[in-house]
């Protein structure tokens, strides 16, 4: 289960004609309350996708009824005509739910620069609409529906005292920082209100699909929604519900991680002792983001030169001359000299764990990212065609 | 021919048993005056070999007499031992050629985190000593020695009104910004100070090597080093030799790119109608880093959503849905929406122009850099076995 696991909540998948594969590629979410609170939050590209620019509107006041969602086109570049078509999605699920379109959150992915087709969108939504229901069946349909590159649909679910939170997630490409970098769905039966919504979700995507930096590259259209119904009746301590939305969060991304595309590794760059956790970030995401180091990874050849190389890029404070490394537990650097032999380490196992001790400060963070693999190459020079 | 091509000048390579394989890896080039002035830039990565290190110290009185480079070893990363190792080879070539330690660069290029094997390398410098020769011999055994996963040697020549400028480069992998990114020596037989070296060395890599980011990581052992003979007893104008000296940094760039690791593909990326020249620059660097713009080239795909959405990653001035982007001539996108059909771009030629038109300014910039491929992940998965 997931975005059906909270009270309140009904869900679906359809296939509305905009994948050649007839596969589903509509998912829609429907938030029954009896709240309708919700926070959202959105890339940080500047060049934002047309459901993105109409998303960011429909969250403003905090109430929300449903989440529609496609699969076979990012509908971003597409001008006028795109943002038309996102308008004209909302109004469709507005019509069919007896809502406001003004309450309806759009989300789209797939190719950039081709107009999504607005008539099969529209009667996809309205077919959706139809076939609406609660429980394991409309929570995976619509799953499965947002679903690209992806090899499996992402759900997670965690429960509180007397409610629950559900979410789901694709990405398996395009998934970089700034926050987002997917499409995520998360609802709860807590009773609480969009500010505090805000807060939590604000507080649980930075330490997890921030941190989450798989190929360096930020996406045009993506979205976390968090829906509450409001339908357990009953309104959590704040940290307590941020600390489980945190946890869903965290786990939706590892799943995220775990299905990247073309990956073979899944690393987790951990860095301590910093000055501040920026320092920490700067420092694990440039060498999340170096080619050299992720294609050593995915030869399995522990080349800490090149984690180096890529700490001296950047701005942190440190000695450079002063850093340790460890690979999968094995100290191969300290204090910038060779210590133990690197051919100790094994790096055959898909997870991987580096750790860089900067001796500067007392705070650390993670950042995960996984390996550059042949496989990648393939996927992304193909996904057009 | 190249570093040997202005009089005063003479090199070697020699094989010091550096390289398993037994091929040349140690390369000497000496200043035979009457001058010896010089300028160097070196990397901006914080973890600096031990090499530049010692050179850093060597260029601050703006005097060099020689320049001793060997592949087979970055002796980055190995502490105090490396360093002594970088002097030493300072001190043999001191001893050899009756100049100051002082006075004598010292370039290293390999694997990061293993230490140079001394003896080997001093009496590989007393060889090369022995061994010094004018002319064509001599500038291309040193171009060959200092061959890592180069294909080729790499040599350039400029001539003005009586004086020329000779070069040679190294670099296929681990090609980026913040300036160098490559072993470089030119040579120039003008009548000019360190001064005005050091003011031409500085406007000629800005706009040359500095625009190369091939794939984004920047190497710790990057050393551009220029030394004037003034053997010609020319005095050419700053100007006409700042000039020259771009027209031969521009050549070298355009060989490295060319023979970029595993690239099919040599991206030209101009933008164009820019407020500044940073803003032009920090836009067509994002594009030439993102992961999935360079795997669809390496498809033959122009996937112009790709570039637009790593436009949006950077802090330009520019309206994300006033932009146009031209491939290799055919405009796929004016003002933000689908323009000319994408099948219509031929990309199957390995040069590639992207041209990305801001409609914010007036200043132009281009970047150079190449494709995401198979084999650049095969040859960065198996470099260090």
């Amino acid at each position: 289960m997931s975005v059906t696991a909270p009270a309140g909540f009904v869900a679906t998948g359809v296939a509305a004609g905009l994948k050649s594969t007839g596969a589903l590629d509509l998912a829609l979410v429907r938030n029954q309350g009896p709240l309708q609170n919700a926070a959202a939050v959105f890339t940080s590209n500047r060049c934002k996708a047309n459901p993105v620019l109409w998303s960011e509107q429909v969250i403003r006041d905090g109430v929300v009824s449903a989440v529609v969602l496609n699969s076979g086109g990012a509908n971003c570049y597409t001008g006028a005509q795109g943002f038309q078509t996102s308008h004209a999605t909302a109004e469709a699920a507005a019509e069919h739910l007896g809502v406001s379109a003004a309450d309806v959150i759009v989300c789209s992915t797939g190719l950039i620069g081709e107009q999504l087709d607005r008539a099969a969108v529209t009667s996809g939504v309205a077919s959706a609409a139809a076939s609406l229901v609660p429980g394991r069946e409309g929570g995976l349909a619509a799953a499965e529906a947002i679903m690209t590159t992806d090899t499996h649909p992402k759900q997670a679910v965690v429960s509180g005292d007397g409610w629950a939170i559900g979410g789901m997630a694709k990405g398996a490409g395009m998934l970089a920082p700034g926050l987002a970098t997917m499409l995520v769905v998360i609802t709860t039966d807590a009773a609480l209100d969009s500010a505090a919504l805000d807060a939590s979700l604000r507080a649980a995507t930075r330490v997890t699909f921030d941190r989450l930096d798989s190929d360096g590259c930020m996406s045009t259209n993506d979205t976390v929604v968090l829906l509450a119904s409001g339908a357990s009746r009953v309104t959590p301590e704040a940290d307590e519900f941020a600390l489980a939305l945190t946890d869903l969060c965290r786990d939706l991304a590892m799943q995220l991680q775990g299905d990247a595309e073309g990956a073979s590794h899944d690393i987790a760059i951990q860095v301590t002792h910093a000055v501040t956790e920026d320092d920490a970030v700067e420092v694990a995401r440039a060498v999340a983001r170096s080619n050299l180091f992720k294609a050593a990874i995915f030869g399995n050849d522990p080349n800490w030169g090149r984690v180096l190389a890529a700490v001296g890029t950047t701005d942190a404070r440190f000695d450079p001359y002063g850093i340790d490394v460890a690979i999968n537990g094995v100290q191969v650097c300290t204090a910038g000299e060779p210590d133990q032999p690197r051919d100790r380490v094994d790096l055959t196992p898909r997870a991987t764990s580096v750790v860089i001790d900067l001796h500067a400060g007392d705070v650390s963070a993670t950042v995960l990212t996984n390996d550059l693999t042949h496989d990648y190459v393939h996927e992304n020079s193909a996904y057009a065609s």
